[in-house]
């Protein structure tokens, strides 16, 4: 992710409160109150530009998806896109942390986690960094329902590895892996930013979906 | 494999006692008693023409190894390489079938299972035979100590792919997995024939170290 400076990213963002929700602001802990209705919530972490959540959105209207992104110059360019697209009204994007999700969602909130291209952090000193660690997991079980799901998207082969064997060490449920997620692309599959980038470039996609075994 | 007849093989097979075992023979049921030694036992099912486990054998003289095979006319060539290698006294070959593992070997009695490239059987009608289904993996954790472990190489997406599920589901933990064994070749590494033809094309060789988890 680029990380050029947007001066005017925090005015920008504050105007549109009825779509970008900063983790700080949110005081109203009831995402059933900011949707409107009691359909299943599904959160992207790592949402950077938006591509994903916001082609997700307007595809399963019956489902709210929430884009977490926890740089400003990032997440200003999905609000610029959730803006073309309308605002897709099951849609919200939070300025935020991962790493605080239990902060943001109830107990059992949740009914499935996506990650995408998350930032691989190869060095081994690092590893408590990756959004597959299983202090992550950890914090996922905690806001997804009984036997939630995490559905993960990757180039990195070597995070992919690490992923595999974290969520299976972590007691979880491998309930689909796709090796090269092109060669048969799913109908219903929604490119990434980065899928886009890395798949162009004749790289395999590597995808997962797990449910914790709770 | 060639499964070009060798009118042979039979005889041949029958001058080797000492290092080739029928499964219908078998009636002594104690192979430390076939060994004369109580070490690890490590067995491989659909062994080939034998390289991995011969030169396994070689490598390892403190672990006794069993090459399963079921098919005469390719256990031959394993049989050879063995005579050519002065029959290593931890290592026999075994004219059998997997499938029956439970008749060839006692509860418990060994330490950890091999399956290298193993056929891919892609029709989902013939998943029952795929070395990895379920029905196999209940075999294998009968035949195993507790904590007992499944070593898989194969060339084979499709097969990689349903392998990581099956053993998910059956409630085993993946320990190790690489989606490019030779990006990073293991200095104990020890190729099969597959492996050498398939590697030398380019193909990414897929592993994975599993544990019973019981
Ligand atoms: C490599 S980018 C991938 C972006 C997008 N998912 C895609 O596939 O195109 C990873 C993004 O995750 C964000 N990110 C990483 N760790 C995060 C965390 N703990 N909480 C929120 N966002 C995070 C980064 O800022 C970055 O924008
Ligand atoms: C594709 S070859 C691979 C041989 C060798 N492992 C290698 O990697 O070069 C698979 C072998 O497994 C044998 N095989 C398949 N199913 C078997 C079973 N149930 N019991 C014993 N051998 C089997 C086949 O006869 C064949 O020789």
């Amino acid at each position: 992710m680029r990380l050029r400076n947007k001066p005017w990213a925090k005015d920008f963002m504050g105007e549109h409160p009825d779509i970008l929700i900063h983790e700080d602001e949110k005081t109203v802990k009831d995402w059933k109150e900011i949707f409107g209705n009691e359909n299943p919530i599904h959160v992207e972490v790592g949402t950077g530009k938006g591509q994903f959540v916001i082609g997700m959105a307007k595809a399963n209207p019956d489902i709210n998806y929430i884009g977490i992104e926890h740089f400003d110059n990032v997440i200003v360019s999905a609000l610029e896109k959730a803006i073309e697209t309308d605002k897709p009204s099951n849609l919200r994007l939070l300025r935020g942390n991962g790493a605080n999700l239990e902060e943001l969602f109830e107990t059992g909130e949740l009914d499935r986690i996506y990650l995408n291209f998350s930032d691989p952090w190869p060095k081994s000193r690092h590893a408590k960094r990756r959004l597959t660690h299983e202090s992550f997991l950890a914090r996922y079980e905690h806001v997804l329902r009984k036997q939630g799901e995490i559905h993960f998207k990757t180039d990195n082969r070597k995070l992919f590895e690490y992923s595999l064997v974290s969520i299976s060490a972590y007691g979880m449920i491998l309930q689909d892996v796709s090796l090269d997620l092109h060669a048969e692309m799913p109908e219903d599959n929604i490119m990434t930013e980065y899928e886009e980038k890395f798949s162009a470039k004749g790289q395999p996609i590597y995808r997962l979906e797990a449910m914790y075994n709770n």
